[in-house]
């Protein structure tokens, strides 16, 4: 609503058309971290796409705002993007705080309705990506890391973009099948939960082979005749209904008598020729129950030497993992191979919020400021210039913004680099490669690059993590990662501060 | 992609079409407080009505479960919720921890099928609409409590949900067109934000009446003649646009400035009968910078005491307003009338996540129990009956389950009501009233309530909190209120749990 006032407000004050830019950026990384993730730009592309209103709209705005006339309602009804020159980051690259990852340049009034919008789509994709990113840092990378958040996600759509932007970020796959339907390539893999395993008891209206049940029976009651005969049903069950993909949930009732009937029904699996997947563990000491589960299967494999999948027998883990939990399990003996993780990886417990801001920094090519008490606040004045600066070894010194009619820096050049609001940090920089931080995505009317798919920014992240120095990503205490200004935009800032901050007369 | 191979699973043992029950509840009050207000019925109906796949989902499905047959798909095919019979508390409730939420009784299959929808459903709803309570709680009947969080929400349709269900919690309003356009009758509002003020430079181009530009000038000019003119220019081009809507932001520059800026705007409008509406405060210490605008008006109300409007003005503040802060400022001396809050509403900072779990309890009218080493995660076996017991007073007393076929407590009737879980933790209880705490809600296919609309969920919310005692809804501490469960509902649970529990045997 309060785009479509300020709108109504250009629009009455003729401002509208006039010539701006804004940029999307935010002040401070989540999660006591120091990066970002960059995602959403997917769904941004295609907002400006299909961005208008509809008749019935319309016919709402006017309800809405009474002080709206035909002319305004004709404005918004043949408003389209094509006026506008959008650069951004690409999906899946580390990007830290005040560089923008958007910057929108067009029509005032035209920039200024999309602003909610624009934050919206980006904010969360970008949390969940670097959520995403730290929990696989945390579990270093060779377990499976599952995304299984979609029962407590904040409203569907954030379930689906959850999945979605977990995989961009590291994750390996989902069970929400609805962002695999929309996102066709995501890995959707899900198995029994415990209400599965609880509809069973006993073995009466059995109707699956016979010789199979038998047999199962007869290898648990040499080994632990004691297990719930409820959930041995189950598993047979669906041991044959999914002879490819038998992963058991053990903990129903009892987790090592579930993990009995589950190595009981894997030794009649592989006597057939099958090949079971493993186990999943969702309640107690993981660490622990997972090392007894090997213990357990090394026992079988004693036993039945002959089946040669004891040793890649999958223990899955799941029950509120987070990051902490992640870097704990790290430090202990375990024998843990995949994580199912949801609600606190979708709905990002440790900061539920990004706080991307959208902000006006140019009109008809005047720097516009704005100033607060609070310095971080201050918003860095006019369009600007961004560039990664690489190290001789490959590795990011630090990301420069500089003035749009600034000479950019070149690979072999010392410059000065100086921190935008304290006058005392400030570096000499030699950069042995120079890369822009933003490429040219929408103008004139159509998308200047294909549209970003999740294997895109998988890939990206890979490579960006990899190059990227390990204490500045570390999950306790990073190393500040340096955004910097040149030193023309450092004066220009400061003095457009000095000229609009009221001078305060005391008396 | 679990009730989806479970789906599977069911249908090749031959079990899919058993009767079953399973309940929808919560184990933990979220925010450290005692209650949840339910929410999110109305997408569940919806949901129930809309059910069904479509042939591009049976195809997708049959690529992700290469073992469904014809038959399964088949099945899936002609798959609706017309075999359902599903009760629940109505929207606005106060429900308390392991009261069922929802029942659902059917087919075992389609029941299951259910599952991460309805809690996606309902989870996030019913944690928005309780933080929105809390926030009413903290802040008192009178400020209008203002949501502004889409910018922030976790996803569109998040913010949407969060929009809706803040209202229902007792919001007054949002800023969020696109919920109140989906869901009319809710209250959108909105005004200006810092980058319309700062689009504006002194007083070139402007096209608005002279004579009210120079009045405003005038008036500014005796008072304080140092603020900023291009807010001044913002403020009298948005005052010309908004005759009756005049609120503005005040903080873009330097905040009392602002407010003087307002107040000479609304001199100038009150010489021509119109009536400004007040001041936003976006940054800086709330309370003392609302006694501060109040001051100043006060001061204009003693140069200009014809205008009438100077004591209703609103002082409308946000950034980061959270519950703490609403508390916070419960405590101090202020002159705010208004909260706008994002963030902390919408993504629920303090707790993202309700756990809202769909537990099977009954097959074929046999009691089903799920076992834990934590014994608040074991299971209540069996279908239930809810009853809220009211004393003398008007005000609950307690929840009560009892077993289906066990009598229904009635007024005047002393009966034994026990923790499900600890022994030694009962009462007696003599109910003035009794009221059942849930309805059938759809049955044969179709609704058997009217669609609950969020101003009936709204009414039940504010009748509810206004029965029930304050210390079971106080912020801090609150005395915890009773679930209880019958004597035979209790000896019940005990019985199955010993049947069901392994005897470890140690050596």
């Amino acid at each position: 609503m309060y785009q479509l006032s300020m709108g109504l407000a250009y629009f009455r004050a003729n401002t509208h058309l006039k010539s701006s830019t804004f940029e999307l950026f935010f002040r401070k990384p989540p999660f006591g971290g120091e990066f970002c993730v960059f995602a959403g730009l997917d769904q941004v592309m295609s907002h400006l796409a299909n961005f208008g209103f509809t008749e019935s709209q319309l016919q709402y705005i006017r309800e809405l705002l009474p002080e709206a006339d035909d002319g305004f309602i004709n404005y918004l009804r043949n408003l389209s993007c094509s006026s506008l020159t959008v650069t951004s980051a690409l999906p899946g690259s580390l990007v830290f705080p005040r560089v923008p990852l958007i910057t929108v340049s067009g029509p005032l009034g035209l920039c200024q309705l999309l602003e909610t919008t624009l934050l919206t789509l980006i904010n969360y994709p970008t949390l969940i990506a670097t959520n995403a990113t730290r929990f696989r840092l945390a579990a270093g990378p060779s377990p499976t890391l599952l995304e299984f958040g979609l029962r407590r996600a904040q409203g569907p759509d954030g379930g689906c973009s959850a999945s979605k932007y977990a995989i961009l970020g590291g994750f390996d796959g989902t069970s929400n099948v609805t962002a695999g339907w929309i996102e066709r390539g995501l890995k959707v893999s899900g198995t029994m939960a415990h209400s599965y395993v609880m509809s069973f008891r006993g073995w009466e209206g059995y109707g699956g082979a016979e010789d199979f049940a038998t047999e199962v029976r007869e290898v648990r009651d040499v080994k632990w005749p004691g297990t719930n005969e409820g959930e041995l049903r189950a598993f047979v069950e669906y041991a044959q209904c999914f002879p490819k993909g038998f992963l058991a949930l053990v903990d129903t009732y009892d987790t090592m008598g579930g993990v009995y009937n589950f190595c009981s029904v894997a030794v009649a699996m592989g006597r057939k020729g099958l090949k079971p997947v493993g186990v999943r563990l969702d309640s107690g000491d993981l660490a622990y129950l997972s090392r007894e589960c090997r213990r357990v299967f090394n026992e079988f494999k004693a036993s039945y030497p002959a089946l040669e999948f004891w040793d890649g027998l999958q223990i899955v883990v799941s029950n509120d993992i987070n990051e902490e939990v992640l870097v704990a399990l790290g430090k202990q003996e375990h024998c843990i191979t995949a994580y199912g993780i949801g609600t606190n990886l979708v709905t990002c417990q440790a900061q539920p919020a990004l706080g991307c801001v959208y902000k006006l920094v140019e009109v008809e090519g005047e720097p516009r400021i704005k100033l607060s008490q609070d310095i971080e606040k201050v918003l860095i004045p006019g369009r600007k210039r961004c560039y990664r600066l690489i190290g001789s070894d490959g590795s990011p010194l630090l990301d420069l913004m500089i003035m749009e009619d600034e000479a950019p820096p070149t690979p072999g050049t010392r410059i000065l680099a100086r921190h935008p609001f304290e006058e005392q940090k400030r570096c000499f920089v030699t950069p042995t490669s120079v890369v822009p931080l933003t490429t040219v995505v929408w103008k004139d009317g159509a998308p200047q690059i294909p549209y970003p798919t999740v294997e895109d920014g998988r890939r990206r992240r890979e490579e960006e993590v990899e190059k990227c120095r390990e204490d500045h990503l570390r999950t306790h205490n990073p190393t500040p990662y340096k955004v910097s200004v040149s030193h023309g935009l450092y004066k220009f800032l400061h003095k457009i501060w000095l000229e609009e901050a009221p001078v305060v007369e005391l008396s």
